[in-house]
């Protein structure tokens, strides 16, 4: 395999990327990449995104200063989803925790926070 | 939230569930799930998929016999991914590493084989 055209993306040009800290092994998030967005995020050694719901790119961090600085890119078998390790400045969730991966499967069927709000996203993207 | 029912599928009604070995913390696989296959998983503790090539249920370690106990499933601020962490018996990956994700990209261009193979796949999958 080489370079970004080998990688497999699906109908809408899209690959999902899973955001891992580098330091603490958590699974700090997913979203989506093209091949732009993931040649920029290379090219800078920030996360690049493409939002599919506000359809357009966004760098990891751009409102928030919560950047994710790249260690290390790795794809898996079928070349379909890729793996990012990272150091992340702040908070992953634009909810103000640290990991978007904050509520829990419980045993009676809730879905229970299990993390603490690190900042209150009012504070941090103002309003709305 | 409450129940399966409360969480995103996509337009096929899949989710993206991505599987974190609960005692090294390494990210294994990601595959799909329906609302069927997450509530075999959650009745049985081990995880089920739906494959969209095959367009079928599978047990992870049907044929191999690596199974993934369930130990914890997650989800993220949208709902719309799973992160689901096991005891992964044996080795996630069809092709004979320990987690899928064992090529990383390299400032060549090209994505480089980092991991060990633990097993040859015709071994344990047989010949096709």
């Amino acid at each position: 395999m080489h370079g970004l055209d080998d990688l497999k993306y699906d109908a809408d040009g899209l690959i999902p990327a899973i955001i891992q800290d580098a330091d603490t092994h958590e699974v700090l998030m997913m979203a989506y990449m093209n091949k732009h967005s993931l040649a920029e995020s290379i090219k800078t050694g920030k996360t690049h995104f493409w939002s599919r719901s506000r359809q357009k790119y966004w760098m990891k961090g751009e409102t928030s200063g919560h950047t994710q600085e790249i260690r290390e890119i790795t794809t898996d078998c079928d070349a379909d989803t890729l793996l990012i390790k990272v150091k992340q400045n702040g908070a992953a969730c634009h909810e103000g925790y640290r990991s978007c991966f904050f509520r829990r499967y419980e045993q009676d069927g809730q879905w229970k926070v299990i993390a603490r709000r690190l900042f209150d996203p009012k504070d941090v993207y103002g309003k709305k």
